[in-house]
């Protein structure tokens, strides 16, 4: 098995060191991890400038560019053939709900799968204090019975981990993806030369409620395995909008 | 009513000022928008450094930042109250298929539409000589509609528009996304100094066939309107990966 393991964190990141670890168990890894954090890039990909890859040690390389410039870097020049699977992460910091669209993590395994491979994005949901090696373990786990089972394709699997010690995790479930309720907020600040700035600040942790979304997984301590789709197409509005007629 | 106008080739492009112009029709019209080209930042957010606003007309605001950052910006801090509606465009060059996740035009509209905000995205399919008056006019109607019809939330139109004259465009649409066939490449170059750099090469356009696709009316001469939803959950895959059992 040939696997590509990348994150948005960076290639100096223990939350993918310790993810290529483990994946080692299932074949060949090569790391292949932006320079610097990346964090929020979502799947922004750079063609206005080249792309500088530094080989860091044995199959581990670093890009000056986001997740989803990894892979395909990764794939289109750096490894010896298509890898077997995609592997994102650890990510420091849960990738929930309608998070997911903002997520370098996620987006790096959401271009895998548009190339046809199978992938999977592993984030913590914490702030500080990680504890990876459950994640990790579970990942290769999950990564396994992937490449066993198989499943259809444009789907990647997006996991959240709650940040407990491995004994402490209640077990897995799969969830659908949550919904925030927005609550944003954008700060304003004074420069020292009298200028207005802004900052986009954080938001309230505050979901629309819903027994089977990732979020609340996570809440009640379990590990939340979310399948997502590449076809946004809203099936249900297509009739709406159809009935709209007069667009014609 | 009032409508936030923007885009993701910044503030100054012909393409958003035709389009701030046909919304004027229906209210009060601010433009919000990167103060440069901000293609392929796809939903990036600027978390890491503050953002600074230029006005640079009545109601028109730059800033140094993405189109996530713009809706941000204009809703929690420029504009008087929520807007009614926000349309995002139009852009130089098509977002369709896939590369929805790529498209910074689209999701400023994807922000909008996490916020609760009737949402349209727009895009000239066309690498040059943009015939955007068609499009501006088309995206005041549909506009018109979306509020006086309303639709469900969590769902946002995306808009593609086939570069011709107005009376050579044969109609509307209602399509799906579109599939491409991946076949991206990676250019490998050496700079003066002997060192290995990288390019992000172009795609050849290559759809998997789907006559109900965004791509496919396009390229019929039809105006493509696809209603895109938040929620990527992939409902299919959500049996399959839940049979797998042994996860937990």
């Amino acid at each position: 098995m040939l696997i590509l393991a990348t994150n948005d964190d960076g290639v100096y990141s223990p939350g993918l060191t310790i993810l290529a670890k483990a994946l080692k168990e299932l074949g060949e890894v090569y790391v292949v991890a932006p320079d610097r954090e990346q964090s929020a890039v979502s799947h922004a990909l750079t063609l206005h400038r080249p792309l500088l890859v530094e080989q860091v040690m044995d199959r581990v390389f670093s890009v000056n560019g986001t997740p989803t410039d990894c892979v395909n870097i990764a794939v289109g020049g750096l490894l010896p053939r298509m890898p077997d699977i995609v592997v994102s992460g650890i990510n420091k910091g849960g990738n929930l709900g309608d998070d997911v669209t903002y997520s370098g993590t996620v987006s790096a395994a959401f271009e895998a799968a548009i190339m046809g491979i199978p992938a999977i994005a592993v984030s913590m949901v914490a702030r500080q204090d990680f504890i990876f090696q459950g994640a990790a373990e579970f990942a290769a786990r999950l990564a396994r019975v992937l490449l066993d089972k198989g499943m259809g394709k444009d789907t990647l699997l997006n996991v959240n981990v709650p940040n407990l010690p491995p004994a402490e995790i209640k077990g897995v479930k799969v969830t659908r993806q949550g919904r925030r309720i927005w609550g944003g907020s954008v700060l304003e600040r004074i420069d020292p030369r009298g200028k207005k700035y802004f900052w986009i600040g954080g938001e309230v942790e505050n979901w629309i409620d819903s027994p089977d979304a990732d979020h609340e997984a996570v809440k009640q301590g379990y590990i939340s395995v979310t399948p997502l789709k590449l076809d946004l197409t809203d099936d249900a509005a297509l009739g709406v909008v159809r009935g709209w007629g007069e667009l014609g």
